[in-house]
């Protein structure tokens, strides 16, 4: 039985025993809700309801202090999907659509021509040097508040190309709700992720509740300048920090400057970060999703090209790290559903 | 009068006429405490105190929602002295020393050698390469909490050249009354200093009530590494980020991901925060600390090697921001007096 479960069974069994004559108000509007709908009943729940009760408890020899409760949430297959290929590669692919008709010299140059002819093999054939120039020639070149608008824009009307749902729907309903759960219970919650900080922060606080200054991501360079008396800052095309792997604990310290009591990622370039979080004093959680849902969302970890999970898989066990099976541990995958 | 006696006054009044009649309680304790007692009552105070009114009365045409209450602070000359250089300056100084037991080739070699000897006119013509150096040779080469233990253990004993006092006890009693003041009504307190961001961030939550994940600052690279099974994050002895001028509104950028919507300095290092905060829609508050009392702190500006003053002087009244006089505006200096 679930513990909030059995919390209300004892409310109830109070309530309609001889002690509710006791009570003043005739009809007492006690209510528990479950902070975590969409989870089975099972070990990752638990393991996650007994981490927090342990950090929260005053009493618990684990006791952590609010202001030291962070918690980080990788994004690409942690808070939404990331498959066929992570969301922003289709943003930048369609941002490739748009700006191609001032860039003639795209139609047959690589890597541009295989996004205008949706050729996915002569895309994946560029490699990350193709990748790295499609980004830096479509998310720079342009003011910050400029890239806002265009990232808004096209969340509010792309598509994702199998699901034909709006990306901002393709988020995790049980992560949605571990988020507020967390919070609620006084966990601050901040997104580390290899994706674009400024790709995500313009809707960060409305999909997930995450402000965007809880938002760490790489990045490229970036100048202040005052164009025509008004001051602007301009995104330069060339990068300045990969926010992944061995990047993620780098940029945690930069940002936050506190180690996090919890990770939360999906694959191996989450490893460091859950590696850091839970190397420290006191509790620790180290939590892996594990994609095993080909029916209701995407099966892959060892061999996928993207959100590899090989060594998180060898070592969660001996590492105390909490692997979360999709397919038996949630009951809902995306908020819709 | 302040407004706040007016509204002492004026409870006062209703409390002892007729009114007071239908009071209840018969000992009120109505409590109308001045959240800035260290400043004087003037047109600085009173540009303070009017922009939080407009932005925080939801039924002010600038009121601004919580999350959107950003506040950024210099630190070196607006929240604590800066005279006769910058304290982290003797920080660097008192680690050569320490170091240079280890180090006997700096006896003879510049700009250690000035240290050691405490030949402060040497150590000014090693210029900015050789504080760059000094910096390097001291602040990197060890991990992030090895770093953080040697800040906080020097801070707890380390005493300032002239006045003998505690670095930490050099803090600007008017900008702590400040602090508390914009937190109670729901701003968010930055700190955006040309400062080592981790040499600021061990001692800014006790001292100024600001925790490390809101303070922004000059940081040298680090790496992130597994030593015997233990990962630690290593300072390297090369700078990263300069968050100072044109630095400082790009460090905002960076790390809050929003534009502030009020900016204190008082140096022109602070220009372009002020310029960039003070640029966006709405309400909005750029504060210049004017140096200007010789004998409760320095008398400085336009001519200062440290903390210069002399575009922000010349445009200030322009531009529409308060400059401060310390000797005018605030009846004390630091929390001892």
């Amino acid at each position: 039985m679930k513990p909030v479960l059995t919390v209300v069974a004892l409310l109830l069994f109070v309530l309609t025993s001889g002690c509710a004559q006791s009570v003043v108000d005739p009809t007492p509007t006690v209510k528990v809700v479950d902070p975590l709908p969409s989870w089975n009943d099972g070990a990752s729940r638990q393991s996650i309801i007994d981490f927090v009760v342990r950090v929260t408890d005053p009493a618990s020899p684990d006791f952590v202090p609010e202001p030291e409760r962070i918690a980080v949430f990788d994004n690409d297959g942690t808070l939404w999907s990331e498959q066929p290929s992570y969301f922003q590669l289709f943003f930048a692919m369609d941002r490739v659509k748009a700006m191609a008709p001032d860039h003639p010299e795209w139609a047959t140059q690589q890597p541009y021509q295989a996004v205008l002819e949706n050729d996915m093999e002569a895309l994946a054939a560029a490699g990350e040097h193709g990748l790295l120039e499609l980004v830096m020639a479509t998310h720079g070149g342009m003011t910050t508040e400029e890239f806002e608008s265009v990232v808004v824009e096209w969340l509010a009307t792309a598509k994702h190309p199998t699901t034909g749902r709006p990306y901002t729907e393709m988020v995790y309903q049980p992560m949605l709700e571990l988020l507020d759960y967390l919070r609620a219970n006084g966990v601050k919650t901040y997104i580390v992720s290899g994706g674009g900080i400024e790709f995500m922060r313009p809707w960060t606080e409305a999909v997930y509740g995450i402000p965007p200054e809880q938002v760490v991501g790489s990045s490229i360079k970036t100048v202040y300048e005052v164009r025509d008396g008004e001051p602007v800052i301009v995104r330069l095309p060339e990068m300045n920090f990969i926010d992944d792997k061995e990047g993620k604990p780098v940029g945690i310290h930069s940002h936050i400057g506190r180690r996090p009591i919890a990770a939360f990622g999906n694959s191996d370039g989450d490893f460091q970060m859950l590696e850091w979080a839970t190397a420290g004093d006191g509790a620790r959680l180290g939590v892996l999703i594990h994609h095993t849902d080909a029916e209701r969302e995407w099966a892959y970890d060892r061999d996928s090209h993207i959100g590899r999970l090989d060594r998180g898989l060898d070592e969660a066990d001996e590492r105390g790290w909490v692997v979360v099976d999709m397919k038996q541990d949630w009951t809902a995958i995306y908020p819709t559903e």
